[in-house]
């Protein structure tokens, strides 16, 4: 269909004095009043690529009750800049039908090839050489309804892979690490990649991405370490004479990857398949959150980000950044 | 029968040059050889109340093989002081008979009534004026081996209430306090009560009492609050229709009981009742440990302990403390 | 009178249309130009239910002249939603004469009843049997311009118990535990409860509450934990051979209450005592700022508090809060 | 008296091989037996050089009696060197009259002149400018037992200046720095001096240096800033209309000069001239520690201390040091 | 000449209603539309003594190219007040001239005689009695080109001494300091003041001072304590057979003066001299912010600034503050 | 040379009773002086494989001047057990001749093949396609003395590989993970790989292997994060026209590599590859770390290892570890 969010325009490609016509979401809204009388309605809207403001002058009570937040509308407009911001001049507006837009390309996603991941994340789990972590393996990734909701989660809310395939992506990222670095150090492989494939598992049920990626109740009460935990505990159950050791292992490397307990961890990491874990898990969070932040510069003159409170300093975006080797 | 363990004098009690008779655990021990060159026997022998070195001079290595480390003995002896600590020097002594011990009598025990204080839990249990939480609590304790095994553990391997049923009573104490928190205080009683006499359950897996109280390998990897919220969760699935809210509250009381991060949390508390646990679960450990630490001194002159490094500083004897309204 | 603020319409309870007129207090006030070059007033008015944004269009700085922050004016207003807020456009106002209103009165104030209180600490302090502790308390209790200070006193400016009364409330709530405590806990309860009395008795002098609750210079560069334990000594020099140990624990209880450094106290608890206040503390004022956070919330489908920097994370509502146990 | 402390030989001058005679306070001592069955006496004896091992052998409980722990003792004896360290073979010796000997001849005392020490303490409480200030220094130090006290009184148990005089050493260490920085700095110099003389008067009660150099119990419950602020209050009492400001300045100078909560102060520094009392009372109790700890190091081929617990790391003695300028 | 920004009125000197004529800097400039559709300027314009928000009605895209970020520009504006804040309404402006301005105008700067610092300076690195340290004393101060850089430099972007010739002035504070100690306390005197001299030499490269004060990317990079130890490595290989140790223990005070690893010293201090300078920085630098931050309170009836995060609490302006000792 | 270390028994491989002969190191000696007043000499000997007590019964002071610490002696004597010790009793000994013995023998030696390794090193230097990169590299790996160096070089005195050729192999190790890395992830690959070679670079002058492995003086003061980027500064000085921004990212990698302040880094990382260097580095250094203590486990029936201060925990050792796919 031509009018879906996927065929709208992309709202940070819109430049000043651009008009366009599509379907976004609107996150907030509020019926205004301003110095001169006059009533206004002011919204953020937003799609997969960006969110920002936008108004409704000469607005009525009546069309306010069209554009609720949270709702769908196919808004024509301009683009204009605010305060050295881009703001939107809303025109014509409606809500959206059910029929014509899908919730999910409101959200941002993996660019890479889920299909190919998923592919890839299987051969992991495949590779197995002990019988009883290739049995844990298969529960959780021979499970279509679990490998579906696994490969459409978010890894975050605000920082690392929080986009739609994070999960998976960064899930796939640490368990290629973890098959790379057990083929030179001495380390269980099995145990060290198992635990790469399940170490975020929790993350399928802590967060939600229905329309906004938020935290679910049960997340922020228990966690996705005890969540993921918990499952392998789940399927063991459905696996006859699972090995006590292996389970408890499992469960260790799950329960202890933050690797501080001011990180959330509940028990620190105690064989050294744990110590690998936490660091694989940490260097490609960190290098994605990084390099995230500094593709979000818009200044093409400025060398140093924003301070980044997750990172606790600034990011350098070198002259070579952009032109360089780093982006082949 | 009259040489168990029951029976034999304490070595607590002993006073320098008492000859004694009785039934010992063997704690360490090794074959040595003295300046002069001659061989002797070095241990560590313990009952439920002491432990205290212990030599038999002019040894050789067939009675050494006969005294392992972990075997009961049966000791005759005389108590003498070595650099001003206790001392035994073993005159005779052979391996015990299985049938003539029972080695939960070498461990130390609560001085409450057992009885009394399970007959207390169970009513508090009863007393849950919520249906589904009222389900749970029987379904923990009016399983009979459960709560057998409960009633025996200790709270600990070496900080508060470290002794055979001391889980009982630590958690007897905090639950009292809930209740009479409840009754004042605007919390939602059943859970809070629940909670309390939850929060340490876990404790029936991570510590094992078996000659010695040390934690066990599954206690190490997964620690008691993540074995605690899961076997809520292996409950529940016996449970029908056991509310998913609840079922995450309870598990969120447990989970968050320790309070910080750094104490072992995964999840800091979000909700009241959360936050009245942790209090009084440390309300009763901390004053448990600090009345421990002072009826351990020994020296009459000395109105201060050593540094403890569990409560960071040394604990004070005020003069009233041994005649005054403390001991009632 | 008819026209004090006891009389005045809760700002708290005005609807978005609203016409009202009562006494408020100015909270801040500014003579400010518009884009369109007229000059308005803009203020923050607010009553002991809440505070809201407040304008008079059309201005001069005669006007201004009337209601400068920190006076009490009686307005003729209509209340207004801008931007998603209250405020509240006014028509007349006047300053108030002092004949008319009670400063008090614009402070927010415990809800219970306070000479049922008063009544209940008497009690407790009558109750000591040690002789000196209960010469102390009376010496404090029985001191009806203390007292009535003490019943007056707001326990924090923005944490827990913020209001007037709220020292008596947070100090009766942990002396009822205190004492619940002592039936069951080795501890020597008159020192206990004379201590949790006592514990926040410096707030009385940390504190001021004219118009706003605010920290006073005093406050600020010696804190309670002094003033308090500084009180006591000067009230034991006018009770003959107060003895000298029983001095130094009380102030210890009061100096250590807050239990680590990092909290503010500049010693460590190190009687079991000690402990116990230092817990009984926190128990009642985090669930007092849970609570108090979770009633802020005004959303009736939000099941999460803001993120509190008091509790370091988020509060969760449970469905059951409002119609359940909690509220009775 | 010929047979005094000062007079008997240093401990730490004794030279392996070297027999001796003279008077040793008795640090701890304890009735053995060897391995060869025959019993000795072990104690630790010292004076104010040093703490040496030392044996009796052959001894018996008589002559055990003769020598407890804290009593002084007239020795015969030899120096030897046992495991690389000094050692005291025991000849002959007996319990000291108390005539014989002064307890402060056996406590490390200050190399420096306390006379003339006083003499610039007192000058300096003589210069300031402001009379109030003025009136409080002599309240201090023209009371001739306070100023005893004061200048008997060492500065810490263990740390920097735990001598007789290191507080007075101390105290006018860091008052001459204060007023030095005061002639170019924009300081109230007056509180600023004020506040260096009298920054560590707690201490005064805070230890005792009877025999030993140890905390007082009431120094361990409330601390030595505390009893300072307290001190300072007591003596405002005794001046007529002495301002408010000012002693609520003089007592935050005074609570606040540990600079950091998890250094023991309840209040942070709010004022120029505390967070300059804080690190000027750095600077000298740093240095000097530093100093004492670079003077202990006996082997002169090592250039490296041992790790220093209240420094954090070891320290590095140049080749200059001994030879060179420091020494000046 | 007359229109120089030093003889431009200084716009914290500006009140309500002034009328103005001078040279400024633009800190920030951007073109918006008001609500009712005009168009207009928005800038913050600056001179060394403070920033000011300002705007130009009625203005339109042309315009706005001439005032771009970082330029300088000849205002005529009037002085009025906006929600409380002094804002400038500009009549007519136009474009500096590169001729008619000395950027060095538009900053701040000490208000010392920069000679008599840089001589003052000199003599110290002159008084040195070591011939080594002498020699590299004046390896950097005898270097006009790096004694002019170091001479102009601010010694921090935001905090204490953030002004031009802002580091002299610490150096120099800092080095006096360091000399008065080593009169009275057992140091390397030599090592301790060319260690205070050199001790933020890096901060020549750390810091811009081009229009506005920030850090290079090389300071973000490396930080001011490597570069400066750096500095003196490089300065030593140009002066023949400079001995190890000292070149060792001259980096070493560099290095280690931030005292803590938390404040970014990658060592800590190991010699009594590095003790003493990281003390003696603190002393200069936490009473310089605090001064700087009590001399920029408006409000006269104020007796506390607003929290520091720099200092981590409020400070207390005193009553005796401003006619008082301080001042002098 | 049939004498000589490496054909000397070892001491870890020597058994209750075993009599031998060959070279070791005497680490510690001291004369005593035995209960039975006979001299004897008790040492410390060492081999690369273990140190152990050792003593010469009936010895004298002229023997004693024969094995100071430091030397390197012949030994013919017997194993023992004491304590549940290995312990050596000396039956004859003499001084080693320079020409018998080379003291690398003596120390711990990686397992791995130096040659192999150091071939790698070069070919991942030699990979690298930036042509400034790849000077750095050429100018550090193709200088055979400084190679030699680093290939000898331990990586610590007491945590991760600590024997010669352990920086060697650790730098590898992260070098080869950092390879990896680069394949998958958007990074500079060369600035990585170079840094990884690098980052540890300052280590060779850090630490000495003489004998014993030890930190240096100027390690000490410097720290080896410094002591590095001043390394790669001074190799950049001998390269023309070398990119200033390339020379500060890669010091910046050094000096940011160990990733928290609290870990010893001046600047913390703020580019994505410094943040892929720290992790990398911690998941070779831990790994190996926590293997090394498993592999120390002498008793076979037990699963944990003692506390350990740098993993701030135990290790567990798994039942699979010993036969299982760990040792591949």
């Amino acid at each position: 269909m031509s009018g879906d969010a996927r065929h709208s325009p992309s709202l940070a490609g819109l430049r000043d004095g651009d008009a366009f016509d599509g379907f976004y979401i609107v996150k907030e809204s509020s019926f205004q009043t301003a110095v001169n009388g006059k009533n206004y309605i002011r919204m953020i809207v937003a799609d997969a690529s960006a969110q920002v403001m936008a108004n409704i002058w000469d607005a009525n009570r009546d069309l306010f009750a069209l554009c609720p937040s949270g709702s769908i509308v196919k808004i024509q407009g301009v683009s204009e800049t605010y305060k050295g911001k881009q703001q939107i001049r809303i025109g014509r507006f409606r809500p959206a039908h059910e029929s014509e837009v899908d919730p999910d390309d409101f959200l941002p996603r993996t660019k890479r090839d889920v299909g190919a991941m998923r592919d890839e994340v299987l051969a992991l789990a495949d590779s197995l050489a002990d019988a009883d972590y290739g049995r844990m393996a298969a529960a959780f990734f021979r499970d279509t309804a679990l490998m579906n909701a696994f490969a459409r989660s978010p890894a975050a809310r605000d920082l690392h892979h929080a986009f739609l395939g994070g999960l998976l992506e960064h899930t796939l990222n640490v368990a290629r690490m973890a098959d790379a670095f057990a083929g030179t150090a001495r380390v269980d492989r099995d145990l060290l990649v198992l635990g790469a494939l399940l170490h975020d598992i929790g993350k399928t049920e802590e967060l939600s991405a229905a329309l906004v990626i938020d935290y679910t109740d049960k997340g922020k009460l228990l966690g996705h370490l005890h969540i993921g935990a918990e499952m392998i505990a789940d399927r063991a159950r459905t696996l006859p004479d699972f090995p006590r050791e292996k389970l408890d292992l499992l469960r260790h490397m799950i329960l202890s990857h933050h690797g501080r307990y001011e990180y959330g961890s509940p028990v620190l990491p105690k064989i050294p398949e744990a110590f690998a874990l936490h660091h694989l898990d940490n260097l490609d969070a960190k290098v994605e959150t990084s390099n995230r932040l500094l593709d979000a510069m818009i200044d093409p003159e400025k060398s140093w980000t924003d301070f980044s409170r997750a990172l606790e300093t600034q990011l350098y975006r070198s002259g070579g950044r952009d032109g360089g080797t780093r982006d082949a």
